[in-house]
């Protein structure tokens, strides 16, 4: 199926705002990736910034849908689901997890505003994660909101150095990552039953695409 | 004492690169911020990007040096003096280390070879360090390379967020990051005798500034 021209200038705008930062991206290189006239992108898109924000808030969307289908009573189990899907779609979406990443600064105030509440969103069902599990006793850490931190800067990282070419397979990155994650919030020999693959079932169908 | 017309072109350069990147930084506007005329900074610099390869080899030169100080046997330990270096060189120099950490691809080939050594080099006494403490048995780990690129990128992170108005320390922060750097390799009840207020001193040292 052919692509629309939104969509081209979408995939165009997410590709050059992931390769060259927002700023390095002009309105001639959308255009010219996009395959269109300068002239009639104004038709098709609002503000450059526009289209970044657009772009930020389908993937924290995705990102916020997927981890709210986490359901089990086990912070473990939780935690090891939220982290398998954080993984899954940074390996498998690198450019807009990068630019949902890197580029949030660039936004003017109010804008900004809406995509760190929604990041927010995302974050706090991490947050509440390890809450319960430090309240339940299966985690132990003196320092929630730095592990917290560390936990995401961890898991995004991946973005920039997954290949599908690489030695492991997506669920046993998914798989690894699960357990570094258990590992540093301590507490009793940490296991998880959380079923990865059911990670990437999720991750396939929030982006609509066959991982 | 006055900064020397180079030393404020580098300066108005990391600044530059660490927020608007390599792309999106004109020679227009590093003549602005270092206060010369565009036509005089060509005298000063070669390219705007032996610019950016002399930041990113001066910043990994100081975190080799000062990872190179560390000896002592045991691996917990160097693993632990490793993280606490790691983290408050990005701490404490978040511009240089986010330029490191994400301008490395526009390089063009032959410099970004070099560069990529200079990285590599510093990587391999992270390498070594979690093969001694597996060899050792005071690390249990089945995946020591994927481990290594998480523990890196999750100490890479702390440039994004930290701030000297946060809760914790420098020492604190450094001391929580080893703590779990040293979960994630497992083994039996890690700890670390490492003190992380000699990491401190080093990192002043090498980046010859009071922290």
């Amino acid at each position: 199926m052919a692509l629309t021209t939104e969509q081209r200038i979408r995939r165009a705008a997410i590709k050059l705002f992931a390769d060259k930062g927002f700023h390095g991206t002009g309105i001639r290189d959308l255009a010219q990736a996009a395959k269109i006239s300068s002239a009639s992108l104004y038709h098709y898109m609002g503000t450059k910034e526009d289209l970044l924000a657009d772009v930020m808030r389908e993937c924290l969307a995705r990102l916020l849908r997927a981890a709210r289908g986490l359901t089990g009573e086990d912070p473990r189990d939780r935690l090891a689901g939220l982290v398998a899907l954080h993984v899954l779609t940074h390996a498998t979406q690198p450019a807009e997890t990068r630019v949902v990443d890197h580029e949030v600064h660039v936004l003017s105030p109010t804008v900004r505003r809406r995509i760190v509440s929604l990041r927010d969103e995302y974050e706090l069902l991490w947050t509440e994660t390890i809450s319960d599990g430090i309240r339940a006793g299966v985690f132990q850490d003196a320092e929630p909101v730095v592990t917290r931190l560390a936990l995401l800067d961890m898991c995004n990282g991946v973005t920039r150095w997954y290949s599908p070419r690489g030695p492991l397979s997506l669920e046993q990155l998914a798989t690894h990552y699960a357990r570094l994650a258990l590992r540093m919030l301590g507490g009793p020999e940490n296991d998880f039953s959380f079923p990865v693959q059911r990670a990437r079932e999720v991750v396939s169908t929030v982006w609509k695409r066959t991982l």
